[in-house]
C-alpha cells in the first residue's frame, strides 16, 4: 500500500463518507482535490489560466460523476513570491472563467504566499440521486466514456521536453456535464477516472465487493493513464441502447468493455504522478 | 496592497459570501484554511501531531468565531515522500484527536506526496444565528478575549533558534468554544484574530464601515501578533455585564478596549508570514 493510501485508512473508521469522489450529507455532496505544482504540473508545461481551470475542472468532475451540480467553490491558493499583479490576475481569471462556465459562486478559502503554486478547490454541489463506487450490481455492464490512453502519452512527452497538442485533455479535460445528468438514472455506479482505469476498477471493486469479467484485453497505456477524466459507470443491460442513445445525442463515445462477477480486481499500474 | 489581498480582490464581485471567516448558506458555514511548512511552521517547531492538531484548531476557531458548531471536514494533506508509516500514522493521529474533542466526523479530501508538509482543512459548521464581521453598530464596545502578544513573541524566539514554553498558545490556540456559544447572544459582530488584533480590526472596519476610538494604547508586540486566535467581538455596552458574567463563569479574560465610531481603522503591521 501507498503512503497516500495508507494515510487515507487512518480515518476510515471515523467515516462511513469516505471512499467516493464526494461525500454525501443530505442533498449536498462535498469534493476536495489538490492540484499541486511538481505533483500535478509543471509551470513551464501551462499557462497559470490554464492551471487555474484545470484545478476547478478536476474538482468539477468528481461532482459530476456522483451525479450532482457544482453550485460553490471555496479555493486554498497558495501563491509563489515572484508573481506579479498580472500574473495573479490572470490566475484568478482561470478560477472565475470555470466558475461561470458551470454557474458557480466562488464563497471564500484561504489565500498565502509559498515557494510555488499549490492549489486545493473544495466543491460544494447538490443531488438528489448520487451515485456511488459502491453500486456495482453483478452483471451490470462496465463503461467508460472518450478515449484513454492520450493523457499518459502527453505526461511522457512533456517529461522528456516535447510538446503535446493545445487540445490536449492533458492541458483541460473534457467533461460530460450534461450527457452524464441525462444518463445517470439508468446508471447504478459511477466514479471519474483520475489515477487511470485501472486504478479506478480496484477502487470499485473494493466498494462494490465485485470482480470483472473483461470483453477484450485493455493494454496498460490505457488502461494506467491517469487524469483522463473520463466517466467510469455500470448499468444494466436492460438500459444499454438508452444510454447508447443519449451519449449518440451529445456526441460521446462509450466503451463497454467488461461486466461485473463475484470476485475482486486488484490492478497493478505505477502511481501517475511524476512529484 | 499585498499580493494575497490582490488575488482574493478579483473575487470580490463574484460574491457577497466573501469577507468572514467562513460563507454562511442556509444553515451552514463553510471556512477554509491552509497551514503549510514554512509558511505557518517550520517542521522542527512541531510534532506531527501538534501540526495536524493546529491545522484543525485554527479552521474550528474560525467555525466559532462566527457561532457556528463544527461537524464535517475535508482534509488536503500533500506529504512529503521521507514520512515513514509512523509519521504518517502519528499526523492522522492529531486530525483525529481534535475531530473527536470537537465531534467532527472527516468525510474525505485530497492526500499527495509533495516535497513539504501542506495542509489544507475545509470545516462545514452549522449555525442559526451567525456572528459576522459588517455587524458592529455605532457605541459598541470591542473586546478580545485572553491575552495577546506571545504568539508574536514565541515566534520570534523560534526564528532565533530558542526554545518556547510546551504550552505556548503557538503550539495550541486555545479556543473559546463553550464561552462564544452562550455569549453570542449578546454579541453584534465577531471574528477570530489570526493575523494580529490591528489586521483583523481593518477587516472589521471595513466590513462594518465603523471606526474605533480606543480607551487605552495597544502596542504593536500586542496589537500586530497574529496566530493568537483569541476573539475579537463588539457588543452594545447593555449587555456588558452579562458578557462579563458569562466569561467569568468560563474563567475567560475579556478586554474592553474601544468603542465603534464613524470613520476607518487602517493597521499599519507587517504580515506576520514568516514565508
Amino acid at each position: 500500500m501507498n503512503k497516500e493510501d495508507f494515510f487515507i485508512k487512518q480515518f476510515n473508521n471515523n467515516s462511513k463518507l469516505i471512499g467516493d469522489d464526494g461525500a454525501v450529507i443530505g442533498e449536498f455532496v462535498y469534493s476536495n482535490d489538490a492540484f499541486f505544482e511538481n505533483v500535478h504540473f509543471k509551470k513551464e508545461w501551462f499557462s497559470l489560466k490554464q492551471i487555474a481551470r484545470k484545478a476547478m475542472l478536476v474538482n468539477i468532475s468528481d461532482a459530476i460523476a456522483m451525479n450532482a451540480k457544482p453550485k460553490y467553490a471555496l479555493l486554498t491558493v497558495a501563491i509563489p513570491k515572484e508573481y506579479s499583479k498580472k500574473d495573479i490576475k490572470y490566475l484568478a481569471q482561470g478560477f472565475l472563467e470555470v466558475a461561470k462556465e458551470y454557474g458557480i459562486e466562488i464563497i471564500g478559502g484561504d489565500t498565502i504566499s509559498n515557494c510555488k503554486l499549490d492549489i486545493s478547490v473544495t466543491i460544494i454541489s447538490t443531488t438528489n440521486n448520487p451515485k456511488l463506487r459502491r453500486g456495482i450490481k453483478k452483471s451490470d455492464l462496465l463503461c467508460f466514456t472518450g478515449d484513454l490512453g492520450s493523457c499518459k502519452k502527453d505526461l511522457r512527452r512533456l517529461l522528456s521536453g516535447k510538446k503535446i497538442s493545445k487540445k490536449s485533455k492533458f492541458y483541460e479535460p473534457k467533461l460530460k456535464a450534461e450527457f452524464f445528468y441525462e444518463a445517470s438514472k439508468y446508471v447504478n455506479s459511477c466514479m471519474d477516472i483520475s489515477d487511470g482505469l485501472f486504478f479506478e476498477l480496484e477502487r470499485m471493486s473494493k466498494q462494490s465487493k465485485k470482480g470483472f469479467e473483461f470483453f477484450y484485453e485493455i493494454p496498460k497505456r490505457v488502461g494506467c493513464s491517469g487524469e483522463e477524466y473520463e466517466l467510469l459507470f455500470s448499468f444494466e443491460e436492460k438500459h444499454k441502447m438508452k444510454i447508447e442513445k443519449i451519449a449518440k445525442r451529445y456526441g460521446i463515445k462509450l466503451n463497454i468493455f467488461a461486466k461485473a462477477v463475484e470476485g475482486r480486481y486488484k490492478c497493478d499500474c505505477k502511481n501517475h504522478h511524476f512529484g
